[in-house]
């Protein structure tokens, strides 16, 4: 065949695959997004149709493939969750990393005009993405923690930011301002000055948003598309409570003994 | 600071560096693609409206990554090549392939209504990616060479094989009739049953598409961003006649003093 | 400095860091070792002396790698567990199998005169090494269970083998006769033929060497060099027995901590 | 098989391969070579009895290793360079880098008393190692020559320190009168203070030692082992001249054609 005289160069391909039995994370981010906030003016310090529409795009995610069970996003950035038992693709890195990447990002661009009725995309976006692998529970949930704890301080001191500036204060007055401050004195800031109390303000702004399977309880069928559904939650995932009232997330006893 | 306790889960973060001095190809495809045409109705054996679509996504790519200067694609595929000389992300390999797997992906939604007046995107499409790098400018011609060959064996084949069905024969029918022969014989086949010279078929169809970058030669200013123009073409890019005719897409001398 | 200009070529190192909190794995082979064992007369199907010098070798790697906690040997093969939390070259994988292999190398040469007094050693023998790693307790538990059944199928089968040989058969028949065989089968030849109660075999030739770290109990000082002493033990390591009894072993909580 | 219930830790190993067409380079460093160098009381600037058995060791893997066509090697230090098209051990990498720091190690202590008649081996030495891929010709010379700047540098500056510990200044006086100084000052003070020529100093510590493999020009039979002689030699290897000489060297015309 023709072919076969260059079919060498296919040797020059490598294939990277995930340890096995590990949980496999793929955490995407918006590329140049503060030039995508101001073209679109979104708003500040949150877009609640921005953050819906990731919410959604991860939802897609979620949908197309079995093996992710739970997704975290804030700001313009998700990361998905899969089984560690996961076969998916082979557990070929850059399959699995540029799959989720594009379906994330066509679903960004599918889906605007649902959260965005008035304002037009202007250009489409891009997401770059990278996968990090987890070998206990203990340090995937860290790994949560530590996007949530960032969703935390990002918001706080953004909220504070912006009710500075949009009270007349200049951005680097409001920056010198919140230089250095602990998060008590951002709190405390916002109440004395705002009349804000900060515990009182959207979940979905200051816990970000986790979303996860649920098996459904009524579901005689096995069907793995259909047996399940996809909850969309705005809860503390640093403390126990959220994975001890969802224990199969995290329970892997069935895929285990599949692996063998 | 608060986020210090699991700030250690980013010791995870594992960050590829690719090879410096060698060319850098992204090539991404259609993930389910033979359903994705099934659902769009798209014409066959090839759908000029998703070919110009694709090329159009290819050009967002090559205009968004300065060091990216040829793209080559065909069917559902793109390839796409960085100057072996490129710092882009500091060759991190996962930023580089999930960048430009995000940005095609959501260019292709983007401007799907430019090129389907009369068809809806049904729902967002996923192109999966993979990076390749070939250390020689024998083995990244070799490489095009591959994909330009595969190009005119899946074409040559989805002609014939078309014809034959939408002139009455089952697939099954056409699939045995093709079953092991040869290119003269599917030449003569369409000369013989269909009136049809394969050489004359719209050049898109057989050669695939091939954007380059050229620099403007009326450019006094250097500018990165305006010093080119981006060149489309059908061309065979496997003899020497393109790259002799382009010396300066793979001659590296600029880069390579740069890099020292 | 004149170095400065060819320095550029050492942006080609990549130094690949092992994931945390994984337990690592060096597993070295002797590399055409039949060749060895025929050069130097060994015995036949096992040669006391070559695995005393071994597990010698081993244990020089013990002693000159606080981390590494536990080594399994057999036949003409170690491996070396490091603890999960061990920083040791930053975890650098080029250098921790380098170190292992060549330290073990050079004290085989070093050492060979003890246990082969009457034998010279005819040319420096070769190991070839690799490094896995396991996430979990279960994982590197299955495989060091996985060698020492290696040990027992291999041993069973040679012992056969050898004793066939021995007694007159020639390769092929002895290698016949034991085709397909099941392991009652094996032991039901030693005992009937040769009057052979496997179990009651050398401990040695049956389960491999087991070499580990263990506090010493008068220990006063905490000196991470001296602290320990190093335990060579031929029992099994498949079951809970071996590890219920040195529980510090895989108990991590100590690394765990410092970790943070 | 009982085997099988363990049988699926194997799929935790990771077999990585080294990119096609581009030259692999192994080097290795003697790991605590200063401590070693007290032990054994090795001479200073160089101990030409070490040196010499480095150069045996280096030449025991170019023999050991068809593909090896070079190695170059200078202090406690040695490159070992591979033909680009090699297809060893199917280039999997830690083959490679675990054979060749095995051999070399191994060679090293069974050698030693060949060129330390006097002085017995206190323990057995560890070199460390690493894999680095040079895909131009450019490239690897740029490797060889960094190496031999390296050992330029290191040898003249150890000369004067060692000639001035020699004749009266503390260490830390030699280090003081030694900083900062160019090549000329050193070169200056070498004729001013103790009538040496550096020039005229052995070629084996000014350049280092590269050992070659070139084909007897008598070899009438193709044998793979017999077919050529290792070249020992103290040259520059910087300039083309050694180059132009044995142009064979990086000459990989044969090689292209076998690898289609």
């Amino acid at each position: 065949m023709a072919n076969s005289k260059y079919a060498y160069v296919k040797s020059f391909e490598v294939e990277e695959r995930i340890l096995p039995e590990v949980w496999i994370v793929v955490r995407l981010d918006g590329r140049c997004f503060s030039r995508f906030a101001e073209e679109h003016r979104l708003q500040k310090p949150n877009d609640e149709r921005c953050l819906r529409l990731m919410e959604h795009s991860a939802r897609k995610v979620l949908e197309s493939f079995d093996d992710c069970f739970l997704a975290y996003g804030q700001s313009d950035e998700f990361s998905f969750v899969l089984r560690k038992q996961t076969n998916i693709f082979n557990r070929r890195k850059s399959k699995i990393l540029s799959c989720v990447v594009s379906l994330f990002s066509s679903s960004f661009v599918f889906h605007w005009k649902t959260f965005f009725e008035d304002t037009e995309l202007q250009y489409p976006p891009t997401f770059d993405g990278r996968v990090v692998v987890y070998p206990s529970e203990q340090t995937l949930r860290d790994y949560l923690s530590w996007r949530q704890v960032d969703c935390h301080i990002n918001n706080q001191y953004n909220t504070c930011f912006w009710l500075l500036v949009q009270n007349g204060a200049t951005p680097k007055e409001a920056y010198e301002t919140l230089k250095g401050t602990l998060s008590d004195f951002k709190n405390e800031l916002l109440f004395q000055k705002f009349g804000i109390n900060y515990a009182h303000l959207e979940a979905r702004f200051r816990k970000g948003s986790t979303l996860f399977k649920k098996a459904r309880e009524d579901s005689l069928h096995s069907s793995k598309t259909t047996g399940y559904e996809i909850i969309l939650t705005h809860e503390d995932i640093i403390h126990d409570a959220f994975w001890d009232q969802h224990r199969e997330l995290l329970d892997s006893s069935v895929g285990r003994k599949k692996s063998r």
